[in-house]
């Protein structure tokens, strides 16, 4: 099998130091499974972790992928070889970037049947941060009746994790408000089922006002957090309740939360891998994305691909995502 | 009838400013009931308005108060003129250090039967600020079945909120650890009911690994949010809420929230009152405290009574809050 690693830390700036390696075909135990790996997605994760301190020799990246079970451990029950699987994995393992990678049965789910390696690789880490928001931290119900009527705003709805987000937000009742400033991130996130795109690049307030649009119950912040604090908490309903994927770079003033009495949440979709905790809720809302794609209720965020597992297409993947600008989602399709 | 007023802000270093003033009795329109009130609590609130610019000629503070229903307005279906009531208020009204008050109907529930004015005039901010905390923002679940096993963490179980949020709490099935350090404080959170209490002058994560206690899902702050903000990261578990009533002294770092995905909410009861939203919230909350003390679950958090409405009770009961050491709740009684 083949790896796509690299041995210290780097920033984009000091070139090419992905490196391709052959590693030994590992045997899966007790609760893991082997899987050949069709296609990687890239996240906005992998380029922040590829800059972070390394604590072993090397790492492999990746953390989206879809591929077929080849082996499973002694305790798995719920996979057998020859399954079509999807995953995001654990930032505590090696990642997706190879062709054959373990990982444990709690992170798998069986891929929706209507949707090629591609398509169903690009879903798993967005769909899964965006279940997280949506129903642990924003406490939406499961029955779409009871959100009718509420609103949620997502900031950069174009983006992998906002293109998700608005499907099953939609499909879950809500009413959805994204924001985009060119034509083609527009079109994509009303393709992808927003009611209403605002303007990041205009005043958000007026555009709420001058749309007799009701102000957001709940906002999900996908894109610089710096600048959108103090607009999110203006935005916001009085206990209404804000979520950001994205660091801060400076420090901020809690107490602008208070006057509303709203709630704020850093999400971050590795918490239960890093910790240990309820694993198994992978498993859970990657089941659910595979009922709502096969139903025709969900479709891919797949925008790119780059075809073949190699250094080049790594970098160039980390490239497209430091940009910053890539719409909907970027995988590599692995090929033999 | 009579009010305590002050006509400017004032530090206690400037000595006495409240002072007594005689004013007519108003008459209350569509959905204000006229009180005649005969307690009246004091929380740390009053003393931060009683310092913050003001915007009237007058203010009236006090935002907390048992009394009887003297007249209804037109629109009044639920309460009527002999009526035994409690209610927090609308910190964007007169305040309850006055002989008679105008309160909308949202606000008021009937008091419980088995309590004293002074005694049922030491809960309503309080439960108020504990309800929302752990139904609206913790989203406990109404049934106590569902919260066995979740652990409530509040720091500073004796003081006024700490001790009503310990009882209610535990009637929801929750267990709660608490923070006292004197002996006195220590016995008195017990009384409410907290099934441990830790010493904060000690290191709580210490103390949590050696009584083998669960790490908190909640956790929720009474005090000096600045020096316990980091100390609430590392105690809560993966995914937990921490809520603050207790404003910041400087900016804090949000990104410390990421690892453990955790949510923060800054709780301010006043936060329906001043947006106008859901203000029924508040008349629902304090029913559910009149039938829980009138069923023996909860118990009043009175501790300490001054007799008398006077500019010199009003003084020295805001030096008794900002001393911060304050155990259970302090109440005005109104006599004539």
């Amino acid at each position: 099998m083949e790896a796509i690693i690299a041995t210290q830390p780097f920033q984009l700036a000091e070139g090419q130091k992905f490196e391709k390696v052959s590693r030994e075909l590992p045997t899966p135990e007790a609760h893991d499974i082997l899987i050949k790996v069709y296609a990687t997605g890239i996240n906005p994760v992998d380029t922040k972790m590829r800059q972070a301190p390394l604590n072993a020799e090397a790492r492999v990246l990746g953390f989206d992928a879809a591929g077929v079970v080849e082996a499973v451990g002694d305790a798995v029950t719920d996979f057998k070889p020859g399954d079509r699987v999807y995953y995001s994995g654990s930032n505590q393992r090696d990642g997706s970037n190879q062709t054959y990678q373990l990982v444990n049965e709690n992170y798998l789910a069986h891929m929706p049947k209507t949707l090629s390696f591609a398509e169903a690789a690009a879903l798993p880490l967005t769909a899964i941060t965006a279940y997280e928001t949506l129903f642990d931290v924003f406490n939406i119900s499961p029955n779409p009746q009871q959100n009718q009527g509420k609103t949620l705003f997502i900031i950069n709805g174009a983006g992998g994790v906002g293109s998700i987000a608005t499907q099953i937000a939609k499909t879950y009742g809500l009413t959805v408000v994204t924001t985009a400033s060119r034509p083609e991130t527009n079109a994509w996130s009303k393709k992808m089922g927003a009611d209403v795109v605002l303007n990041h690049k205009e005043d958000l307030a007026k555009q709420f006002d001058d749309q007799n649009l009701s102000r957001p119950n709940y906002i999900f912040c996908t894109y610089d957090t710096d600048h959108y604090y103090d607009v999110m908490i203006d935005l916001v309903q009085p206990r209404g309740h804000i979520a950001t994927i994205v660091a801060f770079n400076k420090n901020q003033d809690l107490n602008a939360l208070k006057q509303k009495s709203i709630t704020f949440t850093h999400e971050f979709m590795f918490a239960r891998a890093i910790h240990g905790v309820d694993e198994g809720m992978y498993r859970k809302y990657l089941e659910d994305v595979t009922a709502k794609v096969d139903a025709g209720q969900y479709q891919t965020t797949l925008n790119s691909v780059l075809t073949g597992l190699t250094p080049e297409n790594v970098l160039k993947a980390h490239e497209m995502m430091e940009a910053q600008s890539h719409i909907g989602k970027l995988v590599i399709e692995i090929v033999e």
